[in-house]
């Protein structure tokens, strides 16, 4: 499946290393993650796009893919428009932050029933709640 | 006019004087700032509430406001969500954020008539933007 991953970019890349595993487990499993490169450790900026460019490669992406998974451990206005985006589509999301991070009432108490909020403990967790996501949606 | 006025909460709080400063303005020249408590100095919560009673109640302003100005120095989710959301339900979004601070491509490029993104040199050049940006909305 098509499975569009949202991380802080400029927010903050101190969970990079749990984007990088999540990213490449979906991908072991078979998905296609076309924002896999923000992943990838030391990004802090799409320095060569213009921001229109990247705004309207993001959700371009968003409207072709078949889930978002968000991690939203590190604050950012780009992945709370993202989910918001998401949704809009129709779009199955789920949001993973780190327990004990403190996360915006504005995603937690979301009702909306495509939405799906989990903490996780490790990272091996995270990736075992983002599998769980994809298999409960049939993707 | 009745303006939502969006700021980082559990995001950080870097800013609150900027977000009391921009409040306080926007009150004294007449309108109404359901959120107004929001930029009180101290708050990091509101403990009191669910997380789905304060997402209800923050969706339901902006359904309800005549326009969105958010401050967007500090990422937050929270905000990144209700820019996407006021902009979905067709009101007018002004987002400000001081010179030198990173913002999210998702924001400064999204190309929607309806959204004006801005930077600011100091506290009284945010309040004139917001000013600025209702009287030519003919708010």
């Amino acid at each position: 499946m098509n499975i569009y991953f949202a991380c802080s970019i400029t927010g903050g890349r101190e969970f990079e290393s749990v984007y990088k595993a999540i990213v490449d487990a979906l991908a072991s499993q078979g998905h296609v993650i076309p924002t896999a490169h923000l992943a990838e450790p030391g990004l802090t900026s799409e320095a060569a796009l213009s921001p229109l460019q990247v705004y309207e490669r993001d959700a371009a992406w968003i409207r072709a893919c078949n889930a978002l998974i968000a991690e939203v451990s590190v604050p950012s206005h780009g992945v709370g428009y993202e989910i918001g985006y998401a949704l809009g589509e129709g779009k199955p999301v789920l949001c993973l932050f780190q327990e004990g991070r403190r996360l915006s009432k504005m995603i937690s108490g979301n009702p909306h029933p495509k939405l799906q909020v989990k903490s996780y403990g490790d990272t091996e967790a995270a990736i075992a709640l983002a599998a769980d996501f994809l298999v409960t949606r049939g993707l």
